[in-house]
């Protein structure tokens, strides 16, 4: 049976203080929407709905970005989470199989988890996601009688037996979607705050002599995020969980709580990770590989044998092959680095290939951008460059070749050949000498007036 | 009503275990000093008296740095609190007005405490601060009888009833300042240390039928500081309230743990602040600013919509304008950039002025110093500044010039022109095999004898 | 008397889903093993057997390079503590004196402990390290009656009143080397598992009419490490208390947890270490000098008033004299810099002597490898290196000499001279407006194909 999601992504988020829509801040280098994205994924959905209304435009662009599959449905008044997902039934008004409700800003249900509610909807009409609250506070409790899930109770209404209960209400629905779509057309907004609420679909559904359940998740999965001190918190669960899996998996981290994960590294094992990484998206580290103190990778890779850092920077498209070493002050960006290359020291190589063996100097720098386009440099294997070289893009140099060192590389250079581009020196005997007495004598005079 | 400020900063701190007298161990980038001085600051003080002794040139040295009008009373020989107090007399005798007595290495009292010992000083004639103890110790207890502070009762004489009390005594006292001096006066040494001790006045003032009373405030407050883990645990207080000050006001911290402000940092709402930044003091970065991973600034404004880093260091004097970009391994000292300019790698930008939407390339390097004086390096707008260009100042550079990678420019280029100062390229074939043959011929000599 | 250890490092360490050896792991910059070694090496032993299994000739390997007395017995087969400790036998078979059982993944015995345990020996035939478990859990439980050690009770063969003993056995072992080999040989295999216990020798003594005993450290030194988890809980564990440990010393650490020191690191009392600094081993940093963010140093020794970073990295064979400077996005490797020389900038030094006073331009390089060997750069005293000089090595420069900006230094330079390596600026007006006009065209023809 084909599944649909309903992602809300529609609320403001006033406490974030922010401009930007909630569900755009990000976790581990991706929108908390591209997490509720993600997590739903597992479902592989036949159909994915995104509900927006604040900063709609921005969101439902994110939306797209990371599946282009996601339609978009539009809550032009923010009237409740019932009126939230009665805002999908024109486009999934035919849809045949489940649809599951999902939220912008819970971006931690995991896979195990949805797969057990779709698990429990061969036995019940409604699945809902409930969780054993440490502190249920004035969450919704789940009224359970046997299996079946009896009703929601919002906690203002709920007696002290039920305030006892502390199977929480997550918000989190999976249904046919037909019949989601019907019950929620039953929903009233006869309440204080005059809201329609997704959660009396269970009152309405048993009414109406359906089954409803819960399936109970662990409560960091469940987490909601409406403020930044609740953002850097999911952050820290993210990277706590991310730090935890990562030394189970044979990673070694020297000091865990200092480095940062995005939501999709790979790291292998018996890979070093150093004190003071950052990941950034899209990056994977071979086995074996060490990442020293204080480097910054995004979209990069680095294969088995590699060593970056410390103080490297790989951007996007830095692809190191075997055992290639960054070093300090290096910043690699869209370049292709051949196997046992070395760039050591205090260089920019972008747009770039480096052949097998070739060993950049001190100082390198791919003059790559001459004000309006980007140009590319080629190295051959085993080449030498020397310290301090410009390499003014487009230019090639061939295998076994050689730069000298402090020379601007304007044309190709031939393989095996040796390319210099600087002046000859010149020394000035007692020259520096006189030159500090004047200037020191100026500064005497400057000093007496 | 005028009111003094009497800050207490002449002692040793042998726990401290260092020769840096204790109130000038910084917090947040301010010695602990200038802290007590800044929270003093919010009573307006006309007059302000700061206590010095062990290492009391230094001490006094920073007070006035602190504030100009800081008076300098020196206590020769360490006789107790109230003592030390006793120092200021002289330069307070004719003052009218209120005296408070502070201590240097209390850096906490927060302007809401100060405000309240004011309001309560309408009312009684001593006041002193308590504050609720978690686990009051050794500390003296505040023995209230209902408004009125009956007495305050060291540890060592309290009663069990006493010790039960879990109001204690900060030792920060407001007073009428002819008044102060007159019960210090009145103050004996006779007790087992041989020590004048403010907190004798309580009694003293009761005595003579003087009103007392104390308000509390919170045990962070009134945080001392006496060895070097007690100095560190005050830093990550501070730098706990300030990120957490700075999550509310809507700024994005990745990682609140790893960013350090300075005790001045101002950040605006929206703006980005990745993991591992550390703030010196006197930076402001405004509104939807991005400061990313492993940044360094000091005396520095960053503008909306400017980036900066990884690995950016802003140094004193560092003036960003809108859309400025600082890429990383670049650094900044005494410079304006102006909208859009960017700096994206390995540059050191120093004394200069930069034009809007100019582009330094790679490895630009300002050479601000002759050994002897430093010069400024001028840049108009629209300049594109190729990689490795040595800008020897003085030395500017019109609007819409370019100059060549790789060159070395002495002399000023007027607009539009194009400068180079670079050696033609000169390739010599087959000469970087014949030269790497005859090394690993050396060295395969070598390695046979 | 003379004391032999006897390390057991043979364990394969499946949990720390590894290749390498699990007694290699590293631990503040070392090896667990040396930990192990440096810690009895407080009893200056006359012998030091290591026992390796698997992953033997890298353990071997590194016994040896951390102590090149180190002698190898090889557990061929995993078959229980005593067994391990019976193929030292054939190696100490005469040696006449006490032999300490130590474990390869027991890294934090203290050198007060092996000294009680030396003391405890007097009165006793059988030492056994104890520890008072906070959570003894599945520990093996010491049953003491009076001084006596009465046996080892397994857990799993605790009647209820030993389950409550807290006195848990560590599992290291003092005894005369003779009686060791004699009580081992008399140990049987008859258990669930089939392995040779060490712990059984205690039982075995005392039915012999030898006496036992056992002394208690705290749990912390024999926190023993069996997964990648608690390699980092080891790591933490050591760190916290090298940072307190520092602040004691009178060392300011800004932000200890950010702190990273090795096992080796030795910083002097008030040197500041800023936010964000990683030591590796072998570094020494003298009173008074400051170690500023993002900092990372190994092999390195900073004097008196040095000041370095932010962002500096310093190498093994950096040598710093007194009141040295090292800037930003500087390296400096295997080099002498006398007194108050200056390498404030994006520079690389490497395999040099930099003389008193002088300071080196930003961009300065020592282009110490020709692509074979390595060749040194020698500079005098109160030379001044302009802005991005080449230092080709080898080479040197005389005292009060200069290079002008951007030269390529491939000639020694004399005393008091100046040497320029560079070509003539030459602008032509004009032209580059004219290249921008080229440039935009051509972009803008692009994007209307």
């Amino acid at each position: 049976m084909e599944t649909a999601l309903i992602i809300l992504a529609a609320g403001m988020g006033t406490r974030m203080n922010s401009d930007l829509p909630k569900v755009l801040h990000e976790i581990a280098g991706a929108p908390m929407l591209a997490h509720a994205m993600r997590a739903g994924a597992a479902l592989e959905p036949a159909r994915i709905v995104v509900v927006t209304g604040h900063g709609g435009e921005a969101v439902a662009a994110t939306a797209r970005d990371w599946d282009e599959r996601a339609e978009i449905a539009v809550q032009a008044e923010q009237l409740g989470t019932g009126h939230a997902v009665a805002q999908a039934g024109p486009l999934l008004g035919s849809f045949s199989g489940d649809a599951y409700v999902l939220y912008g800003d819970t971006p931690f249900i995991s896979a195990g988890t949805l797969e057990r509610m779709r698990e429990a909807r061969a036995g019940h009409d409604v699945v809902i996601l409930g969780f054993e609250a440490q502190d249920p506070g004035r969450y919704g409790r789940l009224v359970m009688e046997g299996a079946e899930l009896a009703r929601i109770v919002e906690f203002a209404e709920a007696s002290e037996a039920e305030k006892a209960i502390t199977l929480c209400n997550s918000g989190v629905v999976c249904a046919d979607s037909a019949t989601l779509f019907e019950l929620i057309a039953a929903v009233k907004n006869d309440n204080a705050k005059g809201e329609y609420y997704l959660t009396d679909i269970v009152e309405i559904a048993r009414a109406r002599g359906l089954s409803a359940t819960a399936v109970a998740c662990d409560e960091a999965e469940t987490m909601g995020i409406n403020s930044r001190a609740e953002l850097a918190a999911a952050e820290a669960a993210f990277q706590s969980r991310a730090r935890a899996a990562a030394l189970e998996d044979g990673v070694t981290l020297t000091a865990p709580e200092t480095v940062h994960f995005a939501f999709d590294t790979v790291v292998g094992r018996d890979a070093i990770i150093e004190p003071n990484v950052v990941f950034g998206p899209d990056v994977t580290v071979e086995s074996g590989a060490r990442i020293r103190a204080f480097s910054h990778l995004e979209g990069a890779h680095v294969s088995r044998g590699g060593v970056i850092g410390p103080y490297a920077r790989l951007r996007p498209g830095a692809e190191l092959a075997e055992d290639v070493r960054i070093g300090n002050f290096v910043e690699v960006k869209a370049a292709r680095i051949d196997r046992g290359a070395k760039v050591n020291h205090l260089s920019y190589i972008g747009d770039a290939e480096i052949g097998e063996e070739t060993n950049i100097g001190a100082g390198t720098i791919t003059c790559n951008y001459d004000g309006v386009f980007k140009h590319r440099t080629r190295l051959g294997a085993r080449v030498f460059i020397g310290s301090n070289t410009m390499l003014v893009a487009p230019v090639s140099v061939g295998d076994d070749a050689m730069t000298a060192s402090g020379s601007v590389i304007t044309e190709d250079v031939e393989p095996g050949a040796l390319a210099l581009g600087r002046a000859q020196q010149v020394t000035k005997p007692g020259r520096a000498r006189k030159l500090f007495e004047i200037l020191r004598a100026k500064k005497a005079q400057m000093r007496d007036r």
